[in-house]
C-alpha cells in the first residue's frame, strides 16, 4: 500500500504545483499570482477589505471538518464581512500554515473548497495571491477584497430612530450544529469523525451551517441599493451584533421573540448572516426578513425588555487547550 | 511582585484597546479598522497586493527575536514585496495568534514593531484592520497593499538582453546574521537570549538585518520611474531569485563576483533587497548599484560561469521542527 504524499515529502514548489490549478480566478485581476504582488483593478477608486484567520483548536476541529469545509468556511466568512459592507467581493488572498507531515490532500482540499464557496457564494472572486508556510497548528489566514461600484459603505452607524431592522440568512443554525457536534460527535472526550460524518446524515442543515456556512453574500449589495442605513455581519450572535449596530449608531434595537425564533438564534454565533437597518417603508429586498425597529436608547431590546447576556466568544478566556 | 497581564487574563476586547492606539494610520483610509471591513482609496483605480506570514519555529525563535523585531519584520518583508512591483505602500492588515498565556506585551510589542517600520520604512502607510486570534503557535500574517500612481507595475518578466542588472539594499546580510546567532546565541542547544543579546551589541547590523531588515521600500518607485524593466524583492538569495527573474524574462543573468561580493550574497535568504534591471544606459536611481548584465541564454552566470546551487529555503523540507 503507498503512502499519501505529504508536505515534506514532496516540498514547497510541487505542493504550489498542485494547489493552484484548483484555485478559482478573479476577474479583478490585472496580475494574478506568481509575482511579488498581485494587481487588482478597482474600478471606482477605493477598494473594501477584510482578515479572518482559523486556527485549529479554538476554531475547528479535523475530525469535524473536512479540508474542502476549512477552505469554505475561511472564504464563507471573509466574504460575508465584505457582503456587509454594501460591496461585492472581488478577490481573496490566502495564506496557509500546515504541520509538514500533513497530506497534500489537506491543502487541496482547503484550495478546493475555497473555489467552491467562491463560484457558489461569490461568483468572479477568485484567489489573487497568497503563501504556503509551516506550522505545529494548521492555521488559515484569509484576506478578501470588495467593490463599491460608485455607493457609500454601509456602515455599523447609520441607523436611525424609526428604521426598520432585519436579517437576511439563517439565525442560531450554526450553533445549533455545534451544540449537536459536541453532543453527538464526541467519543471519549475527543471529536470523533464517524460520528460526525453520522451527524451529517441525520442533521444535513445544522452541520453545514456550522461546518461550512452559506452566508447570503449576494444580499450585502441588494441591502445597500435598497438603501440600508447601517450593516454587519453576524459573527458573534444576533444579541451582542445588535448591540455593537446600536452603540456605533447611538440608538436601540427592539426586536420581537416571534420574529427572531429561539434563543439560539439570538445568542448563537457564526451564523454570518447580514443584519440591517432600513428606513421605514422600505421593500426588504433579498432574503431580508423584519425582526425589529429601531427605537431610541441603547442596547437590545427583546419583547420591550433590555436584554443583557453578554454572548460572544472569547478566544482568550474561553479555548480549553484541545483540538482534536 | 505583580504577574504581567496575559492575553486570557484580560481577554480580547480589553487586549484589542491597548493595541490599537500603538498602530500608525493611513493615509490611503476611508474608513479605519472598526466595521466589519476597511474601505481603502485606490487612486489611480488599482491596488497592489501581497501577503506573507511568520510563524514561531520556522521563521523565527522568540529567544531571538524582541516582539519589536517580529513586528517590524513582519511589516518590512511584506513592504518589500509591494516596493518590488514599483508601488507605493498605503496599507497593512495584520492577523496574529498567539497563545492565550502570554503576556499583553508581546502584541504591544508587536504593534509598535509595525508602526516603527511603517513610519521609518514608507510613511503614510498604516495598519487598516486586522484579526486576533488564540494558537499554541505564534502566528502573524501580514496583508500589504500599495498604490501604482497610474505606472505599469514592474513585473519579473520585462527584463530584455543587454538591460543591466542592479542591487538596492544589503546583500547576505541577513544570512551572515542567521549564521552568526547559530553560532554564537545557542547554548546547550538553544536558541539563548542572552547571547542574542550580547550579539546585538558586538554584530549590530547584521543581527539587525535578520531580525529586524531595514529593505530599501522607497527605491521600489524609483526603480520604477527611471524605467526598471523587471524587478523583485530578494526573499531566497540573490542567485535562486535572480533564476526566477531569468526565467520569467526568458534570459539569463550574468553578475559579476566582485560586484556581488560574498558566496553568503550570493545564496543567503532574507535580505528583502531590490534586484531590477534597467535599460542599458540608465542613471541608477536611489541605492541601485550594477552587479551584472542581461544576457541571451538561461539561469544565472557568475562571472561566466553557469551558477547551479539550489539556494532558498523550503519550510516543509527543511524546518527542524524546533522552536525556543
Amino acid at each position: 500500500m503507498t503512502q499519501p504524499d505529504t508536505l515534506r515529502g514532496i516540498g514547497e514548489s510541487a505542493t504550489l504545483a498542485r494547489i493552484f490549478p484548483r484555485l478559482p480566478a478573479s476577474d479583478y485581476a490585472l496580475v494574478g499570482p506568481g509575482d511579488d504582488s498581485a494587481v487588482m483593478s478597482a474600478p471606482d477608486g477605493r477598494f473594501v477589505v477584510t482578515t479572518d484567520m482559523m486556527i485549529h483548536g479554538p476554531d475547528f476541529r479535523l475530525a469535524w471538518s473536512t479540508p474542502h469545509d476549512l477552505g469554505w468556511k475561511a472564504a464563507a466568512s471573509n466574504l460575508a464581512d465584505v457582503a456587509a459592507m454594501g460591496a461585492t467581493p472581488t478577490a481573496l488572498v490566502v495564506a496557509i500554515a500546515a504541520p509538514a507531515d500533513s497530506p497534500v490532500s489537506l491543502l487541496e482540499g482547503i484550495a478546493d473548497g475555497l473555489r467552491d464557496a467562491c463560484l457558489a457564494l461569490a461568483p468572479g472572486c477568485g484567489v489573487v495571491g497568497g503563501d504556503l508556510s509551516v506550522s505545529d497548528t494548521l492555521t488559515i489566514a484569509v484576506t478578501a477584497f470588495g467593490d463599491l461600484a460608485t455607493r457609500g459603505p454601509v456602515l455599523r452607524s447609520g441607523a436611525r430612530v424609526g428604521d426598520v431592522v432585519a436579517v437576511s440568512g439563517v439565525l442560531g443554525a450554526a450553533a445549533a450544529g455545534l451544540r449537536l457536534l459536541f453532543e453527538r460527535a464526541v467519543v471519549d472526550g475527543r471529536p470523533d469523525a464517524a460520528a460526525a460524518a453520522a451527524l451529517r446524515g441525520t442533521d444535513a442543515a445544522l452541520v453545514a451551517a456550522q461546518l461550512a456556512p452559506s452566508p447570503p453574500i449576494s444580499d450585502g449589495v441588494l441591502a445597500a441599493v435598497a438603501g440600508a442605513t447601517a450593516m454587519l455581519d453576524l459573527s458573534d450572535g444576533l444579541a451582542l451584533d445588535a448591540r455593537r449596530l446600536a452603540a456605533a449608531s447611538g440608538v436601540a434595537l427592539a426586536l420581537s421573540s416571534v420574529a427572531v425564533g429561539s434563543r439560539e438564534a439570538l445568542d448563537g454565533g457564526e451564523d454570518h448572516s447580514l443584519l440591517a437597518t432600513f428606513p421605514p417603508g422600505t421593500a426588504l429586498p433579498g432574503g431580508f426578513r423584519q425582526i425589529g425597529t429601531v427605537v431610541a436608547g441603547e442596547g437590545v431590546l427583546v419583547d420591550g425588555l433590555h436584554y443583557e447576556k453578554r454572548g460572544g466568544w472569547d478566544p482568550y478566556e474561553q479555548w480549553s487547550g484541545q483540538a482534536g
